[in-house]
């Protein structure tokens, strides 16, 4: 969403045109937390474009640790997400030096319940790069493959509702938690996904920047955010 | 969203095979509706998606008439959005035949208030495209492009909360709405757009479909769809 006066867009331009440089060259902007997507083919839009959508805007934000915000696959080959959009990811885990990441967030995709639970390159990527976070998310059936990376054991999660039974019966050690947008413990932020990834994503942003920024960043993007009013869990 | 037990997945990913064929002929499946979304550099990732995904997610529901979703921008050249995804078009209005579009879906884009309303060409396309269309959409600062072309000259309209009084300002004549989600007057459904461009969407497919189905494409996105709760206008 656009939330800057006319004066402003100019500082935005000049930011998209940096930008295409810090792709070609793969630089990242220092100071800032590095927020890696995991996307595959049958990736879901909504899980991908929500959070990323609240991260990237923090770039806006004046005097606060903004985010870099990427996507990360196997490959750099485009992607087809399960609705069908065509996207050619940022980094391939296979073939490119990643930079460090801070934060990981895992949208689901179409397979997460099959055929992606079995990819033990695409596991041991997840496993690597969660050990390395400081903060790891999951939307949907994102969890499925947190808890198949033996992530989730020691703690509570959530993943989309209609897939509660599946996931307590796949992972029948795990803490499930019903009834919630989403569920934060110790560094793993599980989401029911779909569009309350929205909400899950300001969650984060609330914690790290205070809860101003977090409804600053919902107010770009025709939210009401209180965290009051959201179903949640947060383990002490 | 998955919203499909493990059985139906099996179709789902014959559909997926189906698409790529598809894609590559640029043949869509016939007895649909043809939604066209437009994207162009500095597209909104979520005025985008949030349609994208509610539509798309038609071909699951059974005993309807589905909708053919797809992305229409100048050229098949890839364009990134404004928080820096990378998509390739399915069709460039400049050098493809393109489908007959039942559906005009124009999502914000990062130079809607301005360099983007002196693209003729685009106008030229909008105008077009609206002229066949049965529904014509915006998300937020999308509307200044359907004034820009002229559309909305006999229609109320609106557009995102924090443009509103710009919007006045630049299309005086216009017979514009405050606070709400979305107005549909006529052919056009004008939205706040951001998040609330979900709420335009279903309210799109419940015009074309009934409450119940989008009652379940609205679940599939972990949203509680009632149209009643939504705060709107319909013009008669």
């Amino acid at each position: 969403m656009r939330y800057l006066i006319s004066s402003i867009i100019l500082l935005t331009v000049g930011y998209a045109c940096q930008k295409s440089t810090e792709k070609a060259s793969r630089e990242l902007p220092a100071n800032r937390y590095n927020v890696a997507f995991l996307v595959m083919n049958g990736t879901y839009n909504t899980e991908l474009t929500a959070p990323y959508d609240i991260f990237q805007h923090t770039i806006f934000r004046q005097g606060i640790k903004a985010m870099n915000v990427f996507t990360v696959a196997a490959t750099r080959e485009p992607i087809h997400t399960f609705e069908g959009l065509q996207i050619t990811p940022d980094y391939g885990y296979l073939t490119d030096s990643l930079p460090p990441i801070d934060i990981l967030v895992v949208p689901s995709a179409e397979h997460h319940l099959d055929t992606d639970l079995e990819d033990s390159a695409m596991l041991a990527f997840v496993r690597r790069a969660a050990g390395q976070a400081t903060y790891v998310t999951s939307h949907c059936d994102g969890a499925f493959v947190l808890a198949q990376a033996g992530l989730l054991d020691d703690h509570a999660s959530t993943t989309f509702p209609g897939d509660l039974a599946l996931y307590k019966e796949r992972f029948p050690h795990l803490q499930v938690i019903d009834s919630v947008y989403f569920v934060h413990d110790g560094k793993f932020i599980t989401s029911a996904g779909g569009a309350r990834s929205f909400e899950a994503a300001l969650y984060l942003t609330q914690v790290l920047y205070g809860e101003q920024i977090a409804r600053d960043l919902a107010g770009g993007l025709v939210i009401d955010w209180q965290l009051a009013k959201v179903p949640h869990l947060i383990v002490p």
